[in-house]
Parts: structure tokens; C-alpha cells; sequence
């Protein structure tokens, strides 16, 4: 591709700086010896950047937070954005200008339809996923392989997205979200605090929740692993934040799915689908199909039916230490279910096979989406009562004020 | 086809007969001039039978019943049965035979399938659809134009079927029902009832509950009438007897749809789908989607979201003389979603497209679906009850007994 | 009293009056010679009233509505007020002038508190009950003789106390009601459309829905009528407007009730109490205990049982023209159970003893509660999708908008 | 009997202690002094017995089962039974002579009533509350003392109650539960396998759950703590097995409640009322009231609300380690609020009065109800899954079977 080899000579330069001298450079120094094309000079490869920084998790006296601490400063920031949204790009360039102003080692990651729309913005180079690697399990392992911090700008979807990047990884970087309109349940800043914010993750020190994620494997008849139509299963299980789902899709006939808890039969659901969720996920599709609210500290896997046959299946809470199944039923009729992660298709499975989901175990530095704690409204507030309130519109009364 | 000369000439032999003489020919006769061979002999195409005999309803006290009466006794029966179940094919035999025995002028018309595994358990022939009309609207039109009275042999499913062959059409035929197992809502009558309840249909005089259906049509943006994939509306507006529903299907994005009640918005749905459903639909789909059960006596269009993404989307009753459009919104991120009559596909629709349900108009002859009120568990109940507690296990309590 | 003497005088002077004729006294002649006392003068007995005037109601194309038509115009006014609001209070100060201004053969009659604390503000007597009879059947006897038209200025609670006074009534006043503040479901009309609204009242032809009640019984084990602690029963049977209950109160054990469809037995009920509501009460407690919502329209018994122990215990609608009963059971531990109406404590039954619903008859100029349709909104609206909306917040979405 | 002398001395040694001149006599004494009837001379006062042992609960692999050791085999046994049913009698009696049969250090404890009526089927003596204990703090001060072991026979139900013997106590002994009839959540053993489970629970190795139970506190305006007619509280904290409940009771008005979360607001209800649940309770009256069913191994606190006003309210499942409290409103009409823990009425709040919910720490010996695991049906079963489909009827298909 015509852009290759530029990068590749930035690259090399870029290398030969050692970390914090980049930024010692003028602009139009770099500018020049960087590229002689004025439009993709700035957009270099990921490849080019050093190998991420893990943080550690310190444990706070709750249970369920823990204090985030960097043996080095983060460098490596990818910021993930809502799609066309003009005042959340206008953001992401404010908070990327604010970054490297503030931070100067920091490099800056974007998604590469992102980077190749806004690198013209800065006068510093933007990296992103190399043209061959857009899409699957290489680009994504390139994600795993080089962010320190992820930032997200947007809403819940544009959190679920980012996660999505690294569904795969069993070691996500922290994540510092600003909740760009509606406040949601997981994006815990709001744009006014993003210095502070920005300080808190760099500096270390911030409160961290570590979301519980889901892993899932397909099992056919004989017990074998099965890949679907998510070629990054490939390096590594999948995860999902919210949910997973089996669902009849287009058949008209209702999925007949057999849900073992631990390897012991618990039911045999008739239904439109099954939806097994994480506490985080409780807000999402299995509260449209009736699930209760969980607060994303109380661990546990949700079991949740879509439309059963049924006056009396009502959700479950499961211990966050089994393993649930879902296996098609030798009884359904039609040839096979659709399987969803996180909302994106996964595949079919087929009669005799099974979706088994555990709970993502979360030690050490590993397991789980470790999302910095906000401030939002201003006072020490986990988010969640907002989003409730704000999000749900939870407990609206009905009838006439008295 | 090699069967159809044979069948020709047999048509016109029953033709020249007068209703009755048919049976005065001693079963030899009948099975030599009709045919030289032996096993299709006695199966005979539909079109040979005379149309038609129309039932009329007399008012009753109650304003729900009316009470069946003939202008000529029936004489073309379908029955349709259960498929796959040794007893129900045995009751059949047995029916046809008390049928033929009891009312001699009785012509049995059976599904295709049915009428070439059964007929050689007769000494009288059986009607069916000719070879070349199996499927599509000519074969339902046929079966709409020869029909006096519908007996059903199975459960729920069969009802549900048998309804299916005439929804195309506006004057049903009285339907006799059999429970042949569990109980269920539609089957009236126990199966040992069954000379009884012939006699019954036959003498005229039975209470019928007209059940509501439903009319539905699908409309452009330019608010032209669309056809899907049901041939068979071109012989007539598509009804059902329990709901139609729209359904993202395999689309991993939400429907929107605009719902709007007598032209008037009510509101934009975010869900997996809607369901517009009659009461007697009430204990079918929307009853697993959350609906409330409502009486089949209760005219009204129950309005049901499927997981909608709301808290507060309570299911709707509404009055039978509105007309309920659901249309896709223009927001609706899948190119289209899926149409299902009564649980068979009808077809997709496009952003602005929109399907429009109202409750067929009952007057005079024409409209519902006419079933004749049971005995059920030997007194006089409205099986309604018995389905609640037989079927759904409705109120099943919880806890210990003290 | 003392004020008993100056009332019984107004009373015979203004009976001496033809109808009409004392719009044609000057203010100043009333005053002097209707008492000498300067404070109450004003407010005269309802008793000096002539009796109601009956409207008519004209059937229209929709099955639901009718048209008012009144044989000669109405004249005694009840208007019925929020309490403790101000900018009520001066709406109902400026209705009346208004009344009296466009319609002057108007008699205003005020709750009693009412009309004491509000009658200085005019110059033309203000009627009410007599002192007496504040409270209990005579009194509302009194309401049910002498009301033309009912007006209330409130929300869904202030009709519903209004329909109160006329719970034993079966003739009730056609109702003219204004949404003071957020819209309800009944609240008809915005304020500023009193004018018009007024107009349409007097002159007939405003369209009317006759809400349908509950007629309620309460029978000892021998079928005999047993009545509660509401005295006005001495004058009719109780109606409720939105639904009657019966609920297990402060007992500790749960109510053990048997429900009757019309004699027959439907199930066991074992919950902390039961609803037996009106499509008009299908928004209010059986929303809460779970019920769907039913258009005013849908003639229905709605059975929703509150927290069963049950998970197969889904609300039933049932037909208008059946009888519903609720029995406590011989198991019940308590010894009676809370039988309320409208939100009224009724009284207590014991085991044994049984609450019977029906829907009330509506046929000519009887049954229902007539209350005109506005136009909410300034478009021809029937206010409850206007209710669904504005009042219940109904579907409202979560998560993020995209 | 061989165990005999060792109880004079028991006695002997109680005798010392002030409590009650009763245990000052001497065992023959005693018995001269008690009555000269056969009947009554083998019921004895608890007070003989020596203080409990306790045991201690080793940890598992699994983070929610122990495994229970006794430092000394446990000798004082309570056994608490359903009453009324003849078989539970029978059973009661062979299991005392078992016990004393094999382990004939067994002290066996009834309650008082029980004590009476069956204490003539054996030839050892049987404790109980001395007489002027049977009801009241110090009778549950002398059960928390004395009682090594506490088997139930009966229902759920039974459980609960020998639970609330022990509501006061901080460390209940462990509980070895026998499903008498309809299996339930919460008996772990079938009759039929008693010989061995009293040897698991005797021989020490039995796998424990330790129940989470609900410490209770009401408090007034000025942050008092308040008692309420529970004179129990006067020797503990009030701690709940399935939940505690404010409700309005009696009263027609909606409670207006304020809840916080550890202290933040979380939202104002208005309802019915509102409970806060352990997970052993979610199938008790929060599953009637709409509430998910929690898995009793998932640490957590349910808030359900009871017939909100509001169609957005959705039960909540928060996290074991937050306070909740429920507050009264100054808004609310009524001038107080029933509570009750665990079905049994606590008392009233007014305005202001708040009642506060812990989840009770579980740590070392103390706290939860330390209930031993059964075998139930055969295999290795958590009972719970058993519970769900015996008892709940959980998912019972609607529909006929195809």
C-alpha cells in the first residue's frame, strides 16, 4: 500500500527516540523527516509503538474496588469514540491535545477510520491498526499488544465497543470512560472533569472496578471446542461484558434448550431464547426480557428466558462460580439457534451442541474490564444510582402528584 | 399425473348422483367403475364434491354465543388430525366410519397426506385436493368453497392448523374440535364425547363462540397494499387467528417501529419485535411476551412488546373497532424485519413499510372463526377455565402447604 | 344552627322563584332579602334547589361513545376542587363567575368546606349540603337529586373523589373534568379550554364516554347481603369507579380466596389480596400489583392478584357480562380480610363471607360515569394515549439513544 | 436410664446458679415437688442442660460451603416440628430414639407445647423452657445457650420459625433439616436418609451453608435506635432469615419511602411497600412480589418493591457489603407503616423513622444460619434446583406438547 512505506520510515525514527524525547522535536521537524505527504504522514502503524505497560490492582478495603497503580506511566492511549457525533470528535481532539500537552510521552491510538478523519488535527503523529490489519484476530492482538490506557468518549455502546476490542484479551487496560450526553450506567466521567480525570489515571491511585466479563466456548456432541464465525477466538476465548444469547433468530419455531448448572440439569427452556448476562449486562437485554437489576458488585451469572412458554420462569441469580450450559435440545425443531456476544452474531449452533459460559476469574493483574470509578455529579457517587435514575428512568411514578 | 383420468371420470359419475344415491352403490360397484386401480381408487379430488352448504348463527341471550343452525344438513367434512400420533389416526378412522354410518351422505374430505395413508381403511372414497393443488391459494380456495363443517382431531397446534387452510377466507366453517390429550384452550370437546358432539353439529342447534381474528395488511410507504410470501392472499386479505408479529429475526439491531392506534402515534418501539393479538391469541405468544390473559369473549386487540428496551412498556388492550398499524421506522437500523402470521413467515418489511391489524368485523354470516362450545369434563363450562388450569397451570402455587 | 333560620327563608323565597327567573333579580335584591347576615348569607341549601334535570344520550357510530343531549339546559352545577392548591382555588373562582356570566339560570353548589371558604368571593349564592348532612347517605342523596352537571378541577384523584359522591347512584351527572397541572387519564380538558368546554357541555352534543363501574355486593355464608361500614349503601348499591379489593391488611398471614366466574370455580387464590378492577382502574392498582392496561373502551373485568404466591398467576381480563367472586376461604388464618373500594375502606369478611362484581348495566340514561371527551392537546384525542404518555411515562426507552 | 446421673449432676451444678428457685431442688425434689403424676416427671427444664458446644466451620474449596467440626460431639438437641400432622408426631418420636438409641449422650429439647404432648413416648427425660419462659427474650436467651443442635422436621416453613428461636443470636447452631412432604427450598434431607444425616451432623464432616440472614435496626429522626414490640431485641440485634417488609397495612394510602443506598439516596417509593430480601427469602414474598430468584451461595441484599406506583420500579439485587435503609417519609399520609421481620410484625415506624438492613457478617463461628447439605434425591445436589422445579413449579411449560 502507498502509505507503507512512509510509516515504515517513521517508524524506524520514531524508535530511535527514546520514550519523552519525540515530544522534544518541533512539529514541522517531525513533519518533515516523517513523510513528504501532507495527508497520511501522521498516521503510523501500531506496530511502531513499544509493548504496553501492565498496571496492578491494589485492593481497597471494599471488597469489590481496587486502587489502580502503573509501574510506568501509561504511554499508550487508545481513544475509542461514539461515531458521528460532531461535538464528541470535537472532544476527542480537545482531550488528545490536553494528553499530549499534559502527558508528553503520551502516544496516541485510534480506531483507524478515527485516525485517518482526524490525524490532520494534530500536529503529532496518530497510530493506529496498519491497512492489513483493520479487521480480526491480528489487528486485535495489535490492540492487546500495545494500549496502556483506553479511553472512551460516548455512551454505554461505545464502552460495549471498546470492550469489544479486547474480548479476546484476559488482561484489558484500564478504562477511563466520559459519558458524552445521556449519562449511562458505565460511562463514570463527565467531559467537564477530563483533566482530573486524565490526572487520576496517569497519576495512579484511582479507584478501579473490575467488571465481571463472561467467557464462552461451543461444545458439539462429543464435548470438542467449536469456532464460529469470530476468527479472534483465535487468540484467545471470547469474553462478553453484557451477555450472551441463543435465540431462534428467523425460525419460527421456539428454541428448545436444555440449561445445565455445573454439569446438573436444571430445565429444559421452551422459548424465543436464553440469555445468560454479567451484573453489568443486567441493564441491557435481560431487562428488556424481565431479568432484575444487579449492581455490578454483587458477583454472579444471570439467567435470564426470552418469551419461554411458560407463566413460571422467572430470572435467575446463579454464583458466579459455575458453569452454565445451554445445549440444543435434540427436540428442536429447527436445524439450529443463533449465538450472540455482546449483541454480534457468533454463529449457529446445531442440534446436541452447547454454549457453556463461565464467569471470567479475576486475579492478580488478570480478568474482568477495570473501569475507573467517576465522581460523577460532583460527589462521590458510583454511577450506578445515576444511571438508574437518569438512564432507566427508574421508579417514574405514575398516577397524579399529590 | 397418472391419477388424474381415472379420477375425471369418477368425478363425473358422483357428479350425475344425486346427494345420497352414492351410497346406495354397494361398495364393489363403487370401487370398480371408479378406478382399475387399487390403491388410489378411492381417493377422489375435492372438486368433485358440490359447494358448499352455509351454516347460519342465531343470536343467543349471552351477546358472545350464538347458536348454529343449517339451512341443509353438512355433508362435506374435513377433518384434520394431529400428524405423527398412532391414537389420533385411529380416532379418525373411527370418526369417519360413525360419520359415514350415522349420516350416510357424508363426503370425508381429508388433507392430502392423510387422505393417501388413510383411505384404504374405508369402503367409501375420500376427497382431498388434486395432486396438482397440494399447496397455495387454488387449494385453499378449494377448500374454502367445499367445506360445510371442520373437525379437528389433536390439540391447540391442530385448531391452529385447520384455521390456517381458510385464512384467506371470511365465512369458516363451524369447527368441531377434539381434544385428543391435553386439554387446551381451542379443543372443545373430550375425544368420547364425540358421538354426542357430531350429533350436535349435525342437528344444529350447538352454542358457537365466534372467535376474532384477525385482518392483516401490509402497506408501502405510498400507502399501496404489498404482498409477501402468502400466494394465498391473492385469493383474499390475510387473517389470523392468534397474532401477528414483527421480529428483528437474525438482525443483532432492535426494531423501531411506530405504533400508531386508529392513525392516531401512540408510541415508538424499541424491542425485538411487537405482537397484535386476539384473546384467543392471548395465552399464545403474548403470554410468554408478558400480555395478560384475556377471555375470548372480550373483544379487544391486545398490543404486546417483545423485550422492548423500556421499563415501562406495559402490554395493551385496546377497543376492536380501532385499527393498530405498526411501521417500520425510517431509524430502524436492519434493512428490514420479519412478518410472521400466526406463526408462519409472511415476509420482511422495509423502513417506512407498515403492517396494519384490525379485528375482523363478525356480522350476519361472515367473520371469526366459529367453534362449537364443549362439554368439557361433563358440564357446562366454557373449556376456557379447564385450559387455564390444565394447560397453562395457571396460579400453580408456591411454598409449602400448611 | 344559626345559620338554619336565614337558609330555611332563602329556601322558600327561592322556591317561590321560577326556574329562571331569579337570574332576573338584581344582585343587590337577593342579598337583602335572602339574610341579614353578612357571612352566610350566600350559602344556601342544596335542599332549595329543584331536582336534577336528566340528559340523554345519543348513540353514535362508535359502538363506545354517545352524544349529550340535555331536554332543557342545565342549572345546578357541582364543582369539585383539589384541596389546598391555589391556582385551583382561583380556577374555580373564575369558572363560576364564568358560569354565572354566560349561563346566569346556573346554581353553583360547592363541597361544604368549599363553599364556606370560597362563597364571599361571589355576589350570587353559593349551594351546598346542609350542615347536618356533611357526611353520609342522605347527604349524597341530596348530590344524586339535585346535580345537572359535574365539574371537577383536579387531577385523577379529585374525579375520583367526585365519582364518590355518586358511588350509589345510577344515574350519574354527565362530568365535565379539567386537568389542573399534569394531564391524568380522566382529566379531559385543559384548563384553557374551559370556555369552549363549558359550551359544549350546556349546548349538548359533546361526545361521551360512559365509564363503566363496579357494582359490588358483600354476602354472608347464606347468600345473604351483608353491608360494610359504609352507611350510604342504606341508599344503593356501592359502585367503585377504578376497583374494589380485598387485601390480607395487617395480617401477617396471606388471604386464602376462592374465585367464581359466574358461579363456576376458577382457581384458588392464596396472595396478599386480590383486584377486581374497571378498564378506567386498569392504570391505577391493578398497574401496580401487574396488571396490563385496558382501554376504557374494552368492556372487561380485570382480575390481577396482588403478590400471589404464585409465579403462574397472570392477570385475567374478563367478559363485562359475567359475575366475579371473590370467597374467603375456610383456610384463611385470619380471621377476615380488608375489603376496600376505590381505594375506600369498605369493611372487613370473614371466612365464609364473599365479595360479588359486576360490571354495571348501561342502557339508556342509566349506568357508567359520562364523562365528556376533551380535546387534549387541540386535536381530536381520546386522552388516554394523551395519559399513557404524560402520566405514565409509558415506554419510556433505556439505554442510550443512537 | 444410663444417662441419668450425669443430669442430677447437670442439675446440681445449675442448681448453684441463680436463675430460678426451680433449679435450686434437687432432682428427686424436684420431681416430688414438680408433681406426683407419671405425666409430667420427665419433662425438665433447659436450664438443667450444660451450655452448649460449639462447633466451628473449616473452610471449602468452594468460597460458600464449610465443612462443620465439633470440638466435643454435640449433646443437647433441639428439635422443632410442623404441628398438626400426624406423621411429623411419628417422626419426631423415632428420631428421639434413635438419638438417644446411638448417641446416648443426647439431650433431646422440644418446644414447650411439644415437650407436653410427646414426652410420655419416651423413657428419658425431655427438656424445655421452664414455664414462666415460654414466650419472650430470656426463653430465647435459654435456647441460644443450651442448644447444640437444631433439627427440623417439616416444611420450610418450620425452618423459618425454629430460625426466628434464634433471631437474637449470633451464632445459631447448626441446622439439620428434614423435607416432610412437599420438598422445599430449605430441607436439605429426606426422611428417609436420617440415620445417616444425624451421622454426617454428629460425626462432624457434614458440608455447611451458612444462610445469609439480615440484621435489622429501626431508627428515629434523630438517629435512635428504636425497639419495637419485639422484646427479643432486647437481648440482640433482630436478624431476618428471608426478609423484613414495611407495608401500609391496614391504611388506604401508598407508603412514601425514601431509600439510600450506604447512606446515598437511591429513589422515594411509593407502594404498597417495599422488601428487603436475603437470597434464601427471594423465593418467599419477594418471588410473589416479582422478584428474581438468587442462588442463597449470591452474597447479596434484594430490594423489591410491593405494588409500586410506578411501572419502571424493577426489583434490585445490590451488594451484600451496603447498608439500606428505608425511610418514612414526611410526605406520607398515613401516620405510620407496619414492619415485619421475617412475617412476623415488628411494629409500627411514623415519619421520619427509618428501618436499616446489614447483611449479616459472616466471620469465624458467628453469624448466618449454618444449614447442613443434603443428598437430596439420591445424588449430589444443592437441593436448590429441586427446590426450584418441586415447590415453584419453576418453568412448568404452557402449550400442548408437540
Amino acid at each position: 500500500m502507498s502509505c507503507r512505506l512512509p510509516m515504515v520510515s517513521a517508524v524506524r525514527t520514531v524508535g530511535l527516540l527514546r520514550r519523552g524525547e519525540e515530544s522534544l522535536l518541533l512539529p514541522s521537524q517531525r513533519r518533515r523527516w516523517l513523510s513528504a505527504s501532507a495527508i497520511r504522514e501522521d498516521v503510523l502503524s501500531i506496530t511502531n509503538l513499544e509493548d504496553r505497560t501492565r498496571p496492578a490492582f491494589a485492593r481497597t478495603a471494599s471488597s469489590k474496588l481496587s486502587t489502580l497503580t502503573w509501574s510506568a506511566p501509561p504511554r499508550n492511549v487508545l481513544i475509542v469514540k461514539k461515531r458521528h457525533v460532531p461535538i464528541v470528535r470535537s472532544a476527542l481532539v480537545s482531550l488528545a491535545r490536553h494528553l499530549k500537552a499534559n502527558y508528553p510521552s503520551t502516544n496516541l491510538i485510534l480506531e483507524p477510520s478515527t485516525a485517518h478523519s482526524l490525524h490532520h488535527e494534530f500536529h503529532f503523529p496518530v497510530y493506529t491498526l496498519p491497512p492489513s490489519e483493520k479487521l480480526g484476530p491480528r489487528g486485535e492482538r495489535l490492540y492487546h499488544d500495545k494500549t496502556d490506557l483506553l479511553i472512551t468518549l460516548g455512551g454505554d455502546g461505545t464502552i460495549l465497543h471498546a470492550a469489544s476490542l479486547f474480548s479476546a484479551c484476559r488482561m484489558v487496560p484500564p478504562v477511563l470512560s466520559f459519558a458524552m450526553g445521556t449519562l449511562g450506567f458505565l460511562g463514570e466521567w463527565k467531559w467537564e472533569e477530563h483533566a482530573e480525570a486524565v490526572g487520576e489515571a496517569f497519576a495512579g491511585g484511582a479507584r478501579v472496578l473490575r467488571r465481571e466479563r463472561l467467557k464462552v466456548g461451543v461444545y458439539d456432541c462429543d464435548g470438542k471446542r467449536v469456532t464460529g464465525e469470530w476468527e479472534f477466538e483465535s487468540i484467545g476465548d471470547a469474553h462478553a461484558m453484557n451477555e450472551v444469547n441463543i435465540h431462534r433468530g428467523k425460525s419460527p419455531h421456539l428454541a428448545v434448550v436444555e440449561v445445565f448448572v455445573s454439569g446438573r440439569f436444571l430445565t429444559e427452556a421452551v422459548a424465543d431464547g436464553m440469555i445468560i448476562a454479567t451484573p453489568t449486562g443486567s441493564t441491557a437485554y435481560s431487562l428488556s426480557s424481565g431479568g432484575s437489576i444487579i449492581h455490578p458488585s454483587v458477583s454472579s451469572l444471570l439467567l435470564t428466558p426470552i418469551c419461554p412458554r411458560s407463566l413460571s420462569f422467572r430470572p435467575l441469580v446463579l454464583p458466579a462460580d459455575c458453569v452454565l450450559t445451554l445445549k440444543l435440545s435434540a427436540k428442536n425443531r429447527a436445524g439450529n439457534v443463533e449465538v450472540s456476544v455482546d449483541g454480534r452474531r457468533w454463529g449457529g449452533i446445531g442440534r446436541g451442541e452447547e454454549v457453556r459460559v463461565w464467569a471470567e476469574k479475576i486475579d492478580g493483574e488478570k480478568g474482568g474490564i477495570p473501569c475507573l470509578k467517576g465522581r460523577l455529579g460532583g460527589r462521590e457517587d458510583d454511577g450506578w444510582v445515576g444511571g438508574l435514575n437518569g438512564l432507566l428512568k427508574f421508579n417514574y411514578p405514575f398516577g397524579e402528584e399529590e
